[in-house]
Parts: structure tokens; sequence; C-alpha cells
């Protein structure tokens, strides 16, 4: 793959400054124009040790207006980075839309290396490049422009430009032991590269090879390819067909039966039972939650449901039992600007908590193939591709150690009208119930089937969803807490 | 002081049940006020141990809606927390305006413990808490609500509850070792709360102790203390009188000399000379940022100037020496809506790094005492006492060891207008030069002052400011690299 694009192509100084003024200018205005754009523009630098990746980004930045540009550098991780999945770092650095992001060292710095030292076999590196292949679809598919440019060197030139370097006083300390001894596994890393190009390179996310043996041919050649791609989603963002506005309707009566129809909402249990079994899961509560910081596992626990299902008190139940100093309550509500401005998932990988933590989200990231899909505020493309989605990010979450519960609290209608009522009567509990959730209402059957979708396609192996009877609060709180015991304890 | 407090307040469970209800809907009335307004909540929620701090923050998390609420406990600091300023992890959790969060465990809890245990001398723990005082005062005069409960128990009580706890087998994990520790030191805790007390109790942000003994008076008066300081906060903002608008007239003249006048434009050196010492000192820099990364010192760099007076070209030749590994570049623009919603030093500290990089800030926070101020958007007592929560915030990088520099590029007016021209004779520079350029031109003096303030009143000791003669873009670089230069060799 590398040997054809080794063709020596240069570029002499005089051809470099006159044909530099017109691509910067053209890079500026096509940055312009992506500035107000749903677009974040993600350009990974990548490539040979030697090859003049460093002055590229230098040169990137110098043309293009430095105030929409962020480069990042990844280097070894902080603590906080390893105390979370692995792809945490790199959500926390993705630009917002509008924005052009310089990834010098990526997602795919890692896995190659490993590969080639050994620590990655052929099948785990083939599924960490799987990994990437999803990520950058994931972003893709979501907006985002992704430019991957490889800077390639032959063996030869490697070496040569390392000599040169170590020749001028003022330039030695530029090559480090390290350098000559990845020069020494050049080969190693060619074909570890060449794998890593091959399974990612995509049709939303296609690698440009750049001969790097000539630096003016180099730079312009980058520039180039960056404009050019640029150029290609403007163009796309103006041929899009409008997105589709409304929600969608709402149907008369279900066909099928779903998975709730199977849920047994007439458990109780007495005030009694449930004053000893409260008492006695939030102590044995208590002490796994403290036992898990000493072990260092992290718990992500989401609560979703009917509204008026009873999440809020079955939180509390879980927050007065388990200490406050280890947990931490997200409420969902309406994104921020700087969340709207990423992926959906971006506003939850910020609360992704370090090692040995508690995270109770109330609501979630279910909302996109609930609420969006219902109302209509994401497409069917978006979330019907969100299922895989939340599936990956939910696999990176346990592999990394977390143990992830899901609930959802069910109710019957009939229950959930008592309860409106009841919310009405009540002064403190008026600000609960508002005209949205007589709308949502009347939407019941289309959340029945969004539920049922739900439960149906993100039900995995590694995390699977706990369907809480809620039409008794008392019988639904002591399950939540018990669930929770018992995830703890397994995973211990 | 305390004892003041113990007077035995009960409230029965019949009345407690009966007030309840009213408080509740009144507190939710009065955070849906608040909600749209500039006002961040802050409540502190400190004071004895067992006096049942968790409980009432579980029963204002229930009061509130909790979309609108973070709890944040402190805990053992995170390598990125000890990497970094002691503020910043308080500065990271700040609620935006509209929003409350309650500080479980806060800036209190160090100083004290740390004076308690004898870690701190009076002398110290007297300027910890004045840092303390100053840190309110400025979220205060901000437009923050500070309201700060101090839950009180006697020894005797403290004793009895701790007793209490350990007699039930389901709440004797809530005791620990440490609390019986804590409870022989009772005394000397006591001795330094009341000195924070005292020291901390501000009109802006004063403290409220609340007699603990009995949880339904405790509870019931937390509660009436928070609405009682958001209704006084909601009726100060209704009379608020209106921000003055638009820009301060531009003085046609200046009658005193500035401190830039002193500035000798007319430096220069020869291409040669610029060649051979740009390679010397970026060869330099580059051995001395690995130095420093290896010994976790940072820097932070500020480069403020008049427009087109040379701070990008500068910037370049710093980053293109140090190790793009090490080195990340702020280009300060307009801030985004969580910015906004958040004191102004807050999008700074977000960009503090961790012990042993360079963080380059094209603009920084002086423009609040800059643009800000020449243009308006901050009125005079904003701009006025910016200067000492400069001052402080800078005091706080450089006592974590941070080097800190500042320059301010310096140009005549005539040196301006001529690169303005040739700015918009060349295509790809023409995106630097707008109207906003011209205007800002034409309001000089007004700028020549507000640097002239800014220059004299936050040249610290231990953060002075360094003027470069810009006229000469070459001599411009050098001195900058010089100065960079010579700043690590002596932290080093």
């Amino acid at each position: 793959m590398f040997k054809s694009i080794e063709l020596g192509l240069k570029v002499s100084k005089e051809e470099y400054d006159q044909r530099l003024p017109q691509l910067r200018s053209e890079l500026l205005a096509a940055q312009q124009a992506l500035k107000g754009s749903p677009v974040p523009v993600i350009v990974v630098v990548s490539g040979v040790e030697g090859a003049g990746k460093a002055a590229v980004v230098n040169a990137l930045t110098e043309w293009l207006d430095p105030r929409g540009v962020e480069t990042n550098v990844f280097w070894a991780p902080s603590d906080e980075e390893l105390a979370r999945p692995e792809y945490w770092r790199f959500w926390r650095t993705l630009p917002a839309r509008g924005r052009i992001g310089i990834f010098f060292g990526s997602w795919y710095t890692d896995p190659i290396v490993q590969r080639v030292t050994g620590k990655l076999k052929s099948a785990a590196y083939d599924r960490a490049l799987q990994r990437i292949a999803n990520f950058e679809r994931m972003l893709a598919e979501d907006g985002a422009l992704i430019v991957k440019l490889w800077f390639h060197l032959s063996k030869k030139d490697q070496r040569k430009r390392l000599k040169k370097l170590e020749s001028d006083p003022a330039t030695r300390w530029r090559v480090t032991p390290q350098d000559w001894k990845f020069h020494k596994m050049y080969d190693d890393f060619a074909r570890a590269s060449e794998q890593a190009i091959r399974l990612t390179d995509t049709a939303n996310a296609p690698w440009h090879l750049i001969d790097s043996a000539d630096a003016h041919h180099q730079k312009l050649e980058a520039g180039r390819l960056l404009l050019e791609a640029m150029r290609q989603k403007l163009d796309a963002l103006r041929q899009a067909p409008p997105r589709p506005k409304g929600a969608p309707p709402v149907p008369k009566k279900l066909d099928t039966p779903t998975v709730l129809d199977r849920v047994d909402l007439s458990r109780k249990i007495s005030d009694k039972e449930y004053k000893a079994r409260l008492k006695a899961h939030q102590s044995q509560l208590n002490l796994l939650t403290w036992e898990a910081h000493r072990k260092k596992v992290s718990t992500v626990a989401v609560f979703e449901g009917w509204d008026a299902a009873g999440k809020g008190g079955a939180i509390r139940r879980v927050t007065s039992a388990a200490d406050a100093k280890l947990t931490r309550v997200i409420s969902i509500a309406a994104p921020t600007d700087e969340e709207r401005a990423h992926h959906y998932l971006w506003r939850f990988w910020r609360h992704i908590p370090p090692a040995g933590r508690v995270t109770i989200f109330d609501r979630s990231w279910y909302g996109r193939v609930l609420v969006e899909r219902v109302e209509g505020f994401a497409t069917p493309e978006e979330w019907s591709r969100a299922y895989l989605e939340i599936n990956e990010f939910e696999a990176q979450l346990v592999e990394r150690g977390i143990v992830l519960l899901k609930f959802w609290l069910h109710i019957s209608p009939d229950e959930q009208l008592r309860r409106f009522k009841e919310r009405e009567q009540v002064e403190y509990k008026r600000h609960k119930i508002t005209e949205e959730d007589w709308r949502n209402r009347e939407k019941w059957n289309a959340y029945l089937l969004a539920v049922h979708d739900m439960i149906t396609r993100t039900s995995t192996d590694v995390a699977p969803w706990t369907i809480i009877p809620g039409n008794d609060k008392h019988y639904a709180r002591v399950q939540v807490l018990k669930t929770f015991c018992k995830a703890l304890e397994k995973a211990l």
C-alpha cells in the first residue's frame, strides 16, 4: 500500500510560495462557510515518525483562523482518564459543530503501538480497529467531517531524516532514543499501520496517504486534501434534503403484544414488610458501595419510566442509603448549547464517574429512542441507529468494569391517572405535573412501542434492562434496592 | 458563639408534617422564579459531624425540583485536581446562573481539618480564611446567592447521636472510627470553626447557625433560611437599577503619560541576527519545556496586544519550538452559553493545565479590563473590581508553582495602520482585518488608558507584565522567546 505512494513528488520553494496564498484564502473561506454549520471537523494527523507531522500541524493552524481551531495531543493519560473508559479522553476533546479539531495522535496511536509491541494479539487488534470504525461512523452520521491524513516516509527516508536532524546541534534534541528504536521496527509498524488503514478506510471517514519525502509537497497536499474535504461537505450540506418535521402519528391500537404486557402490576408488599426490607437493603447497599469504592468499581444506574412512575422516590431511597460522598445524581433536562453542539452521547460521557463512584441518571441517553422518537425531535434514521450507538457505549462502560443498571419503572395507565390527579391536589407536587405530562399521556401507545423497541434492542448480555412493576411504590423501591445490591454483590 | 444557639428547640412530627407542605411549595416557587435569572445559588452545608447534614441535603433535594439542583461532594481530590491550584475543583463545580449547587463539604473543610490537626498554623489559617472570603465576595458580586448553613450539635448531643447510631445494627455502619476520633477533638473543632465563621461571615455571604439537636427543627430551619435568602435575592433583583448601556466616551487627548510612552519602539534586529537567535532560543525552549515537564512545572503564557501587533506570529514561534505534546493554545473568542452562565473567570479556570504543560492564551481574562471596559460590556464596578480578582487568580496559579508570563505586544498607531493596509492587500490575510479593527483603532486613546491601568494594577511581584516593543516583528519574537526561556530557567 505504502510503496505505491512513494513517487518522489517535489515542490520547489518558488512553486510553494506561489501556490500557498490561494490555498490559504480558500481554506479560510471554507472554514468560514462551515462555521455556522452543524458540522464539526475532525482532522486526524497520523503516520510515520519523523515525517514532519508537527510541522504540518503548525502550518494548518497558521493557515486557518486559530479562533476556530483546537489542537489535541494525546499523551500519557491522566489518572482521571485512566479511571474511565478508554474513549472518555477522546470524547472530552471532540470539537463542537462549526469548529475544527486537529488530532495529533489519536485513537489510532495506542492500538498500533500495542500491536507492534505485541501487547495486542491479532484478533484483539482487529476488534480495536472495529471500535474505531464504529466510533468514526457514529460521528460522521451525526454530521462530522472526518479527514484522516497519513504521512508516509520510506524506511530509507526516515533514516535520512533522523540522521540529518542529529547532525545539527540546534535540532539534535528532536531525535529521541525511541525514534531510533521505532526506526528498527519500521516494517512491523508498516504492517500494523496498513492493517489499521485498511480496516478503517470507510466512505464516511476515508484515509488520505501523503508522501512526506518532500516537505513542501507534503504541506500543500495536506492543505489541499483538507480543503477538498471541506468543500465536498459544504456541497453535501447544500444538497441535503430538509429535515422532516413534526411528530409521527400515534397508533390508536397496537397489533402486537409488547414486553410490558407480561409485567405483573399486581405485585405489592405490606407496610411492615416494606419497612423491614427497606432498612435491610439500604444498610446492605451502603456497605456494598463502600466496598466497591475500595475495589475501584463504579456503578452507573439509569432510571427511566412513565411519568409519575416513581423514579424520584426510588432514586432517593438509593441515595439516602449509599453515602452521599460516593453518589451523584444527574437529572437530565434540556441540553445546554455546548451539549447541543456535540453528538447526543457527549453530554452523558461528560458525567461518566471515575473509578469507585455511583452515578445515577434520572432519565438518560435513552431519551433519544423515547421522547425524541415519539416527538419527532430525532429523525427515524437518527433514532434507529441510536440502538447500536447505545449498545456500543454501554459495552465500553461494562468493559471498563463499571456496573451498569437500567431500570424501567412500569405502571398502568390507570395508576398514572390516579397519581396525576393526586399531584394536582397537593400544592408542592403540582410542579411535577404539567401540560406536557397530559400530552405525553395521550401518546401512551407511541411510547409503548418505543419502550418495547428500546428494551428489545438494548437488553444485551452485559447491560440488561430490569423492568420494575411500579403500581405499588413500596414494592418498586424494594425491588430497585434489591437489584442494586445483587448487581454489586456479583461484581465484587 | 455556639452556646447561644443551643436552645433545645423542638418541632413535633405533627407540626413538621403540618408546616412542610407550605414550605415546599414556597421553595419551589422561589426556585422557579430564580430559574431564568442571572443568579446561581450556592448552598454550603457545613457543621459538626453527626449533625445529620446528609439528611438535610437529601431533604433539600427532595423539596426542590431536582432538574435545577446539583449536589457536590468534595472527597479525596483526583490526580487532575491535585495537579492544579487548590480552587480548581471548586470552580469546576460552580452552578450556572439559574441553578442551585449544594456543596456538601466545601472550601471550608480542608482548612478547618488542617487547622485542628495542626497542619495549618494560625497565620496560615487566617490567610486561608481570607481567601475564602475573597472567593465568596467575588461570586456574590457577580450575582451569586450564597447561603451558608452551619449545623451545630453540642458535644453531649454528638456523643448521644453516635451512641444511638451504634446501638442499632442497621445504622451501625454510619459511625466510623474517625467520627469518634473527631468527637474527642470536639473543642478544637469548635474553636477552629468559630474562627472560620467569624472571618467569613460577610454581608454578601452570611452564615446561618442551626441548632441540630432536633431533626425536625433542623430541616425546617434549613428550608426556611434557604427560602428567605432566595426571596431576598428576588426582591433585590426587582429593585436593581437597570444596567448602564453603551460605551463610555473616548478621550480626544490624554493628559498624562502612560506606561507605554516609555517603550522604545525603534528597537530592531538584522535578518541574520534574527535567524541565529531564533534558532538558539527555540532549541533552548524545547529543552526547557521538557525539563519543566519532568519537574511537573506548568507554564501559562498570556498574549495581549494591539490588533495586528503580531501575537499570532510570536505564539507560533513558541509552539513550533516547544513540543506540541506539551503545548496547548487557547484562542479566546466569544464565550459559549455555558461560559456566559458563570463568573467571567470560569472559562479560564477550565483551561488551567495539569502539572508539566504549557498553555498559551491568545487573548485572555484581561479582556474584562480591556475590550469589555472600552466597549461598555462590563460596568465600571465590574471592570474596576476585576483587577483584584485577576491578581488573586494569578496569585493562586503562581502559588501552585505555575510559571506565569504576560506579554503586551506594543506597536505605534502608524505601524498598525501600515499593517492593516498590508492585510487588506493580501487575500489570505484579509480575514484578519475587519470593520471592528478599524473601529477599535478609533478608540486608541480609550484602549491606551485601559492598558495603562491594567499594566499598573496587575503588574505584581509574582506576575509582572513584559512589554514587548513590536514595531519590528523579528525583534519582538526574539524578545518573547528570550523572556520565556529566562522565566523557565529561573523556575527550574
